[in-house]
């Protein structure tokens, strides 16, 4: 298996267990060593009231994005824990998707950092919506 | 109505409508001007693969909580919307209930900002689990 | 005279008067509309005790680049205010000089947002050793 | 000798050392473990063109009295070294005088965490003008 056929299977896996983040459907679009892209689709409960996706479902789709891009660069057995997020806010996400796609910029023993960009995707065109940094700290991976 | 009294019924409108804030069960606990406390109890949906609140979550709510804070010291008419969220995670949530207190700390014409306090609950006690510094610009009103 | 050529006026005019800019040495290397590069040189007060450029003095250079990338963006009268300022610190910035490279990402009619790499140049190389998000709002120019 | 004490000396000694911090004319006036206020007076070169503090100086000495902060609540022979620094500017700082107070809110083995608020002194009064929040990661002391 190559390495980048490793970081999506992992990506998958934590994409796939129960909770917030496969309960919103979120998906996978790509996933390599250190990069990821998600989406979730438009629906009722990730909305603002005005029709718009909350922004804490944007803060929440960057934070698991940042969390597969640097966790797929580091060694087997461990997995990034935010401590660390902010988020800028530059459009209202009005679209019908939204795509989050995070870098990893730094990758330390134990302290990681990536940049996350996060589309509105509006008749097939990707407006950036906001931009993320997220800081994560290297732990031992809890699952099996 | 007193001030206090008109700030709950604010807070409480936009909460109530229809959601991501409603469909995760958001409560309000409290509400003055310049002040809300609000809360989601633990829900699978809510949670990480480990069982502890998802970062999104608590991001959402703090957001959610500082537009109330602000929202409530603005002028009749006006609403806060998110600029800039930038959050802390101190401590696993471990908890059966997610608490968020929201405190306008700059009430502009334009922009304000809030600090909030992210308290998990656990066995009844208060381990804060997170701050978050958000930064709002004021809009008009959305609602009828 | 070019859109270009006045950014960089511009940017060479508020980076020359009198105050810590100036007399940290700043120098602007390049500047367009919605865009600024400026560096300082190693010297011994702007450092930390252990010879790398200090925290502050990389904050207070993204912040001017930053201040600098949106400005030029702006119509002609109008300039930049920092409300926020967000610095993820990648690396110990031991160069012999720290350029900062902004960007407006977003340019509002109240709002701008820059991104900023900051490098320390080392032996020539550029090592990234900072990552900054920046707002700012859009207030009166104060100057003649 | 106390904690106190130790705690002042130590902020005093880091504080004092050549560098930045104390050709700004960096002040401790008051340290705890987990607790340091620090000050610097107004002077040209600490300014920005409108006669305010500059962004950077403000930044810088929330970060310095963030380190002092955590670095007071570690065991000794460690400091804490800045991984994210995030500040909202509120109000001009106009004053006569900068003063940062900041208190460690997470003292963790490899992960602390600050609060720092910034306050322009004006006419004597305290007129906050900045709140900080700093994340520090614990390394090996370099000083003898």
């Amino acid at each position: 298996m190559t390495d980048k056929d490793k970081a999506r299977q992992l990506v998958e896996k934590v994409t796939s267990l129960p909770g917030y983040t496969s309960m919103a459907g979120t998906q996978v679009l790509n996933a390599d060593v250190g990069y990821v892209e998600m989406a979730v689709e438009k629906r009722q409960d990730l909305l603002q009231f005005n029709g718009f996706f909350h922004g804490g479902v944007i803060s929440g789709l960057a934070d698991h994005a940042a969390g597969g891009a640097v966790t797929t660069a580091m060694p087997k057995g461990k997995i990034g824990v935010t401590i660390d997020l902010h988020v800028n806010f530059l459009a209202p996400a009005k679209g019908e998707k939204l795509v989050a796609k995070a870098r990893a910029i730094q990758s330390g023993s134990s302290i990681s950092v990536a940049q996350v960009d996060v589309y509105s995707i509006e008749n097939g065109d990707e407006v950036r919506c906001a931009v993320a940094s997220v800081t994560l700290r290297s732990v031992d991976m809890p699952l099996g």
